[in-house]
């Protein structure tokens, strides 16, 4: 029985904003499965602002995608060929299948999830890797102390929407910075946050300031540029930043930061970090996020595009910021 | 007996750079001395950068320096008077006499110094604040291994001086970023340091780049803007930065930082400091630079105006970087 696969594969690297034409889908068999070998039927394909690190040659945290290779990415699927006795047909397996239909691993880098608890699109989201980086972002370098102000940028994304909470659940007042009134009203409204200041209104930078009253003690950065200087400017004396992300400049912008010398004058610990480089926080950190949304008391929000076709203009949205909480496209 | 002092105070707070007429020479009779209280003749007065932060009212890391008041400022000299049981007129003590011929005190602040081995200006440079500064920037920030590559801007100055043969002596490669030949020959020459690039020549960042073949592990920032940038762009991965100045603004410019993106793909931890706020590493520090200025292993030099009326043009020289090492005033 021979299936067919359909794969996304970087075509050409952009030059400036990346397009739907940087993509090229490629069909082809599936090879027979080696012994030790389990075949993988995705569901969900991660979409995240990383892969445009990866379609450029610039140094970036991650390694370059090789051109006329199948876009990596995070995938949820079931196992539906197994010539590995660790799994049956039938089990859920966590991956880095890349975007397309199938793929097969010799059981590396597999995750086995339970997904009767919680629901199999939030193991690529709250209780996946935006979920880790949240955690890790958070308590690693931000290290909340109740009563303390925790800004974040990108709040309505993957993983703003959990590190607010998260610091919600620390006792901290969490504001969120996102674009728009529609995100804003669901950053607070839904997932609970203090306040949200909306970056793409003129009032913003007022609106930031009066939104944190006290100053900031921690931010969680995602975006950079003028959204990352007017949080810089609210820091408090030994305020902690963790940087783990900067949106505003994935398609070559310049983004130059301003207020540098709040660095200095507020003592401020200023870490960049990539959530894969701490493997040993995914072990604590997953099974405490799986049980806050088990237990109702983290909310997640996903935007599924449907079917293989849609993932590159899907991942061209997250990049414009249309999604709300993870971006996801449903396979199958 | 009447002893007349004369004191420089904060006249006008400066509009740009700061200039000569910002500070007034005052006169005044030393009042009695209070039981308890020693009369300190001052020796030495140190000029650092910081006090042209104290000279604004923009929130900076130190309270403002009050208008009328002496100006603040580190100094050595004699205990000529003394109604403390804990000293005795001739004791030599280090303490933050301000830009004044004579202090006195209840002895809080104050640190008896032992000035046989090591010279009465070295307290006041790397053997005192600028000694602990480049200590605490170096090894609590920095945490050197050998084989790492240690860049320090300001490398002539009281601070970087010392960072950089301390790196040597931790089993760094040391290299300097200075304005001028004069000072980088210095650099190389007199203290030792690998290599030193000239921020002033317009071959800047290459030369930078030859000097630092396998990148840059630890940054020591003195001076922001450009050169920050320059050696934001040669960091490795998990790079340190100690941001303990940035001279480049203190009269207001706007230094911005375009290399943002590092602190995220080179994953940097980057922390402001100032070593005032961190007495316990004093105690650790002080010996172990003096036991290396009384080996001959760390070398000093300073920069030593004459008199106290030298000391406004003195301290605007320093904020040129027309010092090499240390920039004193001797009083007496």
């Amino acid at each position: 029985m021979s299936r067919r696969n359909r794969a996304w594969v970087l075509a050409i690297r952009p030059q400036g904003p990346a397009e739907v034409s940087n993509f090229r889908l490629v069909e082809s068999d599936v090879p027979p499965l080696p012994e030790g070998w389990v075949l993988v039927e995705v569901h969900y394909l991660s979409l995240d602002p990383y892969m445009r690190g990866r379609m450029a040659t610039a140094k970036s945290y991650a390694p370059s995608q090789e051109l006329g290779q199948v876009m990596v990415g995070g995938t949820l699927g079931a196992v539906i060929e197994s010539r590995n006795p660790r799994y049956q047909p039938g089990d859920i397996v966590v991956g880095r299948g890349g975007w397309q239909l199938f793929h097969a691993s010799d059981g590396s880098g597999l995750s086995k999830v339970d997904a009767r608890v919680v629901p199999e699109p939030v193991f690529l989201g709250a209780v996946g890797m935006p979920g880790v980086t949240a955690w890790y972002g958070l308590h690693r370098i931000g290290k909340p102390r109740s009563g303390e102000t925790f800004v974040v940028s990108a709040a309505s994304g993957a993983v703003g929407s959990v590190a607010g909470q998260l610091a919600k659940l620390a006792g901290c007042r969490a504001v969120g910075i996102a674009g728009g009134p529609m995100k804003c009203e669901h950053v607070v409204k839904d997932l609970g946050f203090d306040a949200c200041v909306d970056y793409k209104s003129d009032a913003f930078v007022e609106a930031l300031r009066s939104a944190t009253p006290d100053g900031i003690d921690i931010l969680f950065e995602n975006v950079g540029g003028r959204v990352f200087d007017a949080a810089l400017e609210r820091m408090n004396a030994f305020g902690r930043v963790a940087v783990c992300g900067l949106i505003a400049g994935y398609d070559g912008q310049e983004i130059p930061l301003r207020n540098v010398r709040s660095i200095l004058t507020n003592r401020l610990l200023m870490q960049g970090f990539i959530v894969s480089e701490h493997m040993e926080s995914w072990a604590e950190a997953l099974p405490e996020l799986g049980a806050l949304v088990a237990q109702g008391r983290l909310k997640h929000h996903e935007t599924i595009a449907q079917g293989l076709d849609s993932a590159p203009r899907a991942f061209l949205g997250l990049l414009r910021g249309e999604n709300l909480g993870k971006q996801l496209v449903k396979l199958a």
